[in-house]
């Protein structure tokens, strides 16, 4: 491995063994996944006993069109969107160099340079120039949740494809946002792919799912790559059942842990810059400090090495979280009793 | 994709949309997957809702070495040794060709050939040669059964290791052997790689889990490779649970399946000319045929492109099975009403 390991969410068992306390009695709020899990719809014994085969797999495609509101395409289902990613620099055209809207979500430009790419972590679209053989937006963004119009992305799109480059749009927190969403293009659009998450909205993200969106070519590559039964089978049975349901529950939940989760970090006197549904942003002058003090009362939320005021707040399941949150909050940043506490 | 796909267990839809029948009233034998597969232990709610982090990791990877008796290294958990082999394309150095004891699981020579490496189909371990960088042995083998004595194959990777190259072993149906397993020496032998197949053994293929054991540079690498979270979080917390329990009832099953098979088999008067203790393979000079007769009784086989008398036959799951597959196999093969059957 030659780049330093990035610090994702989903590490409570390392943050348990520097703090103390029992993993699952951590409050963990390092990852953007709906804290309120859907309940399992039932699996047959097929699923886990056989490998899972072109009627299961279909079946998933299926329901997948639909949710995503994709008619010009069967999203691909693939073992997490990390698995997709890991597959890009197989994107890149030769002697091209790749463009990412940032800062994002850093395994792209981890992946991409470990193969070798030359990547320019670029600020606004305008960055993008005629020697990108590839570019990646994510699109609402994390962390910041800054959000293109679909306009905006085909542009940029449009000049790719022209010169056989490929667009990729990671909506893995678009659920929320629908009206914002290219999935519905991804079919028909030469060079645009869509990424997109199954287990944040659906708080499921130990299934390790997500689809890929794009033309039919281009998805017989990914499955190529991938190679046969990459997706567990209760994974399958599980998104078919979920995605074919009613979703309005899970909208109303996640909606209103969001305004929850914002209400405390205002009421705490944080500055919310930025965020998506399932996540909020805040910025603050000693945001390492902060990130340590909550750490110690057991509490993890989501540093970033290239932005160190920067703290990623996930949603906390239910009241009773955001009433510890709070006081987490009120306990580390009361001057009286400031940053350096003794390990609670 | 360049190659025509290969045949594989598990088509089980296709054929029912040929043969007819509702996929689930079908007698699939066409898989090397324990046909009774164990109870699963209780699933966390976490490893579902969660990215599977360290501490899941770890315990799967440390239950794992147990199993597999490898004090050396820690097996690498991936999802399905299918996605290690999609990346053994990374292990043949520049310029060396690849050696693959045959005839064999077909995946490892499409894979290697689509990623534009010089494939030789070996008959012995004789044909390794000074310029093969990489030469794949499953142990015993999928589909005749032939087993290698570890000394025979660790010879071959005292040669290999010499000029920098690797030697894979597949022991995907070597649980049952462990007499005949190199996993033991995985961690201390430079350019071993020892795949192992969860799901087999355990009666689990849905689930997609499997095991690289090796040198920890080159673990290193296949996680690097695979990037992070690779295995859902439901697949290592029932191995985990499962691989520390008492598998003696299991090996039972599996003895008194193959017995049962056996006796199916040469009481219809076929010959048994290989296997390993998950499937039976046969010698038929109208193989063809008898497949399709069989399909029209919906019982489902696998037949092999490469060799047109072969078919392999795997575990039926239960007394019901055997005698459903003792019937098909008489109507099939009597001579008064030869193969071409109408519809059952």
């Amino acid at each position: 491995m030659t780049e330093a390991p990035i610090q994702h969410g989903g590490g409570i068992s390392a943050a348990a063994e520097r703090h103390g306390g029992r993993p699952e009695d951590w409050l963990d709020l390092s990852t953007g996944i709906n804290p309120c899990p859907v309940a399992l719809p039932a699996v047959d014994a097929a699923a886990w006993h056989r490998l899972p085969d072109r009627g299961r797999l279909d079946a998933t495609r299926k329901a997948a069109a639909r949710y995503y509101r994709s008619d010009s395409c069967l999203p691909l289902p693939v073992p997490g969107t990390q698995a997709a990613i890991q597959l890009l620099p197989r994107l890149v055209p030769a002697g091209r160099r790749v463009a990412i809207l940032s800062p994002t979500y850093g395994e792209y430009a981890r992946v991409l340079r470990a193969a070798g790419c030359v990547v320019d972590e670029i600020g606004t679209l305008d960055g993008v120039g005629d020697d990108h053989g590839l570019v990646v937006a994510v699109n609402p963004n994390n962390p910041d949740g800054r959000l293109h119009r679909p306009e905006e992305l085909l542009q940029v799109r449009d000049r790719l494809a022209r010169s056989g480059g490929t667009m990729v749009v990671d909506e893995a927190f678009g659920d929320m946002e629908p009206g914002a969403s290219l999935s519905a293009h991804a079919g028909i659009a030469p060079g645009l792919v869509v990424f997109r998450s199954f287990g944040k909205f659906f708080g499921l993200a130990g299934l390790r799912l997500g689809f890929v969106l794009g033309e039919e070519r281009l998805l017989a590559d990914f499955a190529e790559w991938l190679g046969p039964w990459a997706v567990s089978g209760p994974a399958l049975t599980i998104a078919t059942g979920l995605m074919a349901g009613d979703c309005t529950p899970i909208r109303q939940s996640i909606a209103e842990r969001k305004s929850a989760l914002d209400a405390v970090l205002r009421h705490s006197g944080l500055d919310v810059v930025g965020g998506t549904a399932l996540f909020s942003l805040v910025s603050h002058s000693r945001a390492a400090d902060l990130y340590e003090a909550l750490c110690r009362q057991h509490v993890l939320v989501r540093p970033f090495a290239y932005d160190r005021t920067w703290l990623r707040f996930g949603l906390a399941p239910d009241v009773a979280a955001d009433r510890r949150l709070a006081q987490a909050l009120t306990l580390a940043l009361t001057p009286a009793r400031p940053l350096a506490l003794p390990s609670a």
